[in-house]
């Protein structure tokens, strides 16, 4: 299990809420999405754009994601998104988010992403790499 | 199991894709919170907007939801969505959206849903509460 | 100016609400964007991500862009938007949406866009060129 | 004039951009929607979901908001928005954003909002009414 956990504070928007005044389900996702980048370049020291680069990859596609809504967030709430690396298989690996407000969990979020790559026989192909042992220790 | 299902199509839009010219996974959450509320409508015959105060509840909301991303959806796809309840359970409920493009399943979604109440002796408070059996029997 | 109209009615989103009840002003703007590709696609007959390949341009990218809110739209309300080319001009063109609910004018809204196309002596820079006689006669 | 300005920085998500790579347009009224809500909060002192009970009114509905698009902003861009009102009238007001890039414009938006209350007759209808005097000298 990876230790390396990124944490960001956010206050909920107007836009971001619904008519029942609290936070429509699909921007937690949003906001997962970028702490996910977030994460990442302060583990790895890459920024977000440089990250296919430099690891010669297409990027970390998302192929799996949930959340558990555990309590509402409303407009203006201060939010807490706390994410790390729950888990790093040989070509993916499991990102979680918890999202507290004064300190209480009120989304539970788990993305699945894979390490992914263009085929070298087949540019055409993407498919999942191995992760590098290199970049798997910066989260550890 | 309710066999209830009910089915749209959509073209993927310009704004809903991202850098990589696939659908950015928030929206998937959308398309899936608009296909419930249609479900319902299909099935129950009531309005949106008055399913609420038709049933004497306060709503439906999402206590956990997830999805599994199969191939990516691209701008100008034609997909369809179909939904329908998968479990009835005594206050809550499993609301499964197949993603299919070209006949393909492309995302595979579950939301879980409660049917909720104000609690009648304090109605500061909201909760679960038993899902009438006619509401049920019109999924079936 | 330009009497081809595109019309497509559309039922008001849960998702696209704030917590006033009513859509929240950036939705329009998706709203507009994606009645501008279907006027194209219906004015022209080209599919929308085939419109740059088709007539060697890079896009229609929108240079300005304003609404007028006259009167919400609420949950569930059906509106219908109009669309269609106020003005064509030498490289630029001016798109008016006319989201009305139950006839009545609710937003009023104006794109400015390009007809883009990379520069032929320098292929990283953009710009705005002449649009052919024959896509404008499409709209007339 | 009111000279008073909110400025934050904001880097630019990968959820907020199209396929094109840059942000797309109603992202952008997103960011100005929140904006005046700092701005009104850094101003006032009022938190955002208090202005509405502190003042007595129902809110600062936008009536209209129109931006123009200089140059695109990237995934990863570090952007800065600028925002202040413009101008007072009566019962309504002009809010400025100007997004800088690096220092260098790259959209200038303006929304016009009222102060609006219910109808002390008619309590059912909403409308504009005059901006108090000292609402508006805290933004002097």
């Amino acid at each position: 299990m990876a230790s390396f956990t990124f944490r960001r504070q956010l206050t909920i928007e107007w836009g971001q809420c619904d008519p029942a005044g609290i936070v429509f389900n699909s921007r937690f996702f949003e906001m997962f999405d970028t702490s996910t980048w977030m994460l990442f370049e302060a583990a790895l020291g890459v920024k977000p754009r440089e990250l296919a680069k430099t690891f010669g990859i297409i990027g970390i596609p998302l192929v799996d994601a949930r959340a558990n809504f555990l309590s509402p967030a409303k407009f203006g709430d201060v939010v807490e998104i706390a994410s790390r690396v729950a888990e790093f298989r040989r070509s993916s690996f499991e990102v979680e988010h918890k999202l507290t407000i004064g300190g209480n969990l009120a989304v539970d979020g788990v993305e699945t992403r894979v390490w992914a790559a263009r085929d070298k026989a087949n540019p055409e192909k993407l498919g999942a790499v191995a992760i590098p042992a290199d970049v798997v220790a910066k989260f550890g």
